[in-house]
């Protein structure tokens, strides 16, 4: 096979994982992950579970996938948010907070999918390894963060950054669940995580 | 029915709801919730269906009167060691935690259950409200925790004083899942609580 041909396949394998991933997303939105089944997201996505079955070994691995892309996105719109911001002589820590955190979970924020990845966790072991490792990366995302932060505009974090940086995640995986079981709209939501990670970050941060 | 029948019968019935209480405790850590069924908890108390159902309208009823039941002795407990300190001149905000926090993970500290009946809330509407307004009820027990830690010593503590106690109940609850999921034993999910409670606890409060 030339490198053409190989480049060219791959680039196809990686529209069918999208557009799996795209199918999966609408799916589990629908119906839930327990009623959502390999033949709905094929039918979906116009493929067949040989298509499927090359790309992912199981529905679980693919709802791993895509709650793993949609976090991925979300804190990349955050660290770019905040690489954007530069620096600037009069911003108050709980401003800076506002800015970067305020408009962070907006469009296309899925804590439902987050949320339902670990109660499925807590139910099979196969899960569990891989809703650490999302957790972890996160984690890692929001240390990053908090360091580019810290280098720009010399706050002094009142924790260790992993920890700081953990607190937040599990701040935010709470409130989220806790909107999900109070039923609250998305907007609703949104406004609850936005005030929760503010006021957890002011206590961490202190200006200069 | 005279006075002193009608106190014996109340007596008996709560001696059968506690004996109902244990027995559903034993089995629910044998066989976990979902597989724990009424017949079994009944045969493990010694008493009949009848008796079950004048205590308790299901199964979801009694768990959720257990989880209750655990947390609010728990909480009992660190409030009691709280009252017990006195007042000392010497106390630093970060010892006080010490001594509070890190006796009250000990024995007969149930996460298992508690991460359980979030689980079970997350799939069943009617266990949202219970486990809600058990979450909530504990904050407020850390809120009065708090608030005496706070007039006895005088700590200033950075947050109001509701949103510090949920603060240190999310942070548990996360710990607590994310150490079920790592297959901690209990002793390694004792520490690791502990610790953060600490590191929480200290970022929460400021010696006078």
């Amino acid at each position: 096979m030339s490198e053409v041909t190989t480049r060219a396949g791959s680039r196809r394998r990686e529209q069918t994982r999208a557009r799996l991933l795209d199918a999966a997303h609408a799916v589990f939105a629908e119906v839930g992950m327990d009623a959502a089944s390999v033949e709905m997201i094929c039918e979906r996505a116009g493929f067949t579970r040989g298509a499927f079955y090359s790309n992912f070994e199981s529905k679980d691995e693919l709802f791993v996938a895509l709650v793993a892309q949609l976090t991925d996105a979300k804190l990349e719109e955050v660290a770019v948010r905040v690489r954007d911001l530069g620096p600037r002589e009069d911003l108050d820590p709980s401003l800076l907070v506002r800015e970067v955190v305020g408009q962070s979970f907006g469009a296309n924020f899925e804590p439902h999918l987050f949320s339902e990845l670990r109660t499925q966790a807590l139910r099979d072991p196969r899960l569990a390894a891989a809703y650490l490792g999302l957790q972890d990366a996160m984690a890692g995302r929001v240390a990053d963060i908090i360091r580019h932060v810290v280098e720009v505009y010399g706050f002094r974090v009142r924790l260790p950054i992993e920890e700081a940086a953990r607190l937040l995640v599990d701040v935010a995986d709470d409130t989220c669940t806790r909107a999900i079981l109070e039923g609250a709209s998305p907007a609703q939501m949104n406004a609850t995580i936005n005030a929760r990670m503010e006021t957890v970050a002011g206590l961490l941060v202190e200006a200069p």
